[in-house]
């Protein structure tokens, strides 16, 4: 739909992939509708799914200050930011109160952006252990933190999770098909009822 | 039960968390009962969580030759390994053939080891969206690989995955009152009849 803007999180190597064509497929068809679309391409971006300490970064110090770690330094230095229980690190308390300070690092707070501009999420990827690979598991734990998305409404409300299942047990065939058809759901895409991932027992005591 | 050996995958960040008590536990009372335990600490390792081509590596090379990537080097380098397919990268096919020729990254063939010599392993983790955190999901991607894991025979009987529920809304008093019913659990954990984890409809086609 023309105007309409859809972040594609993209987990797979090979761009030859069927994965890979399946993205493809998706940029193509929606930006012939006209589409805005933005690929989070997680081992391209070498995405961190890590979820430590690292997360709380200070966005005021001017003179950086780099993060004493005991493993070696590796990529763009953190600056270190205070914790709200420095005694007791508990990630998700940590990563909602910097979300609120706007001391996330800015790996994280980048996804929450093109998250939140977005108008419909596609999730891409193979499955690895019955369930998503750990470089996107990484980016869900990350990005999907408290007070970015437990609060912001219709955030669930433009889940879209289906995939094409099992590809490598598929003929040659049955996978042209299979992306032939993904093409073709994406054109009515916008006329679908998005999928209902709040069930109230989720949250129950 | 003494003389067993028990290989403990832990997942977090904060020793005296509630995770960090039932891991603790667990190494007490297993000590005592005379095992041989070994803990894999996922975060004090960092343990790497991303499936890419650097965990095919080149065990026979004698001079170093450092893997071009596009991003900052990071701890150890690595020794490139020749895929069996460059032109078309298969992490599952890459990782199944390393295996066969031992030359998969040292981290993978560590943890590998240490599940083969174990009768027992526990995981022990807190649940981020409904499954294991990213760190977690990336040593089951990465060490439970084809050759490895599909084959050794009693390798998933070994399995035991249930964990304290929601220890976040409990009471204090609940909550000791799981770290003792796993301490309790621990005492008579070789009478338990390992979880069947095989059931033949994961693999039809």
């Amino acid at each position: 739909m023309a105007g309409k803007k859809v972040l594609i999180v993209y987990a797979h190597q090979e761009p030859r992939s069927f994965n890979g064509s399946l993205k493809k497929v998706a940029v193509e068809e929606l930006s012939k509708q006209g589409c805005a679309i933005t690929v989070s391409d997680l081992y391209a971006m070498d995405f961190e799914p890590r979820a430590t300490r690292k997360d709380v970064i200070d966005r005021d110090l001017h003179l950086p200050v780099v993060i004493k770690t005991e493993e070696v330094m590796c990529g763009a230095q953190h600056l270190i930011g205070a914790l709200s229980n420095p005694k007791f690190f508990n990630y998700g308390v940590e990563a909602y109160e910097a979300f609120k300070k706007r001391s996330l690092a800015s790996d994280i707070t980048d996804e929450q952006k093109k998250v939140q501009e977005a108008d419909l999420v596609i999730f891409q990827f193979p499955l690895y252990w019955f369930s998503v690979p750990a470089i996107l598991k990484g980016w869900m734990d990350r990005v999907l933190c408290q007070g970015f998305a437990f609060d912001i409404p219709g955030f669930y409300d433009s889940g879209f999770l289906k995939i094409s299942f099992a590809p490598e047990i598929a003929s040659e065939e049955e996978r042209k098909a299979m992306v032939a058809s993904w093409a073709q759901r994406l054109k009515t895409i916008w006329e679908e009822e998005p999928i209902d991932c709040t069930p109230a027992w989720y949250f129950g005591h």
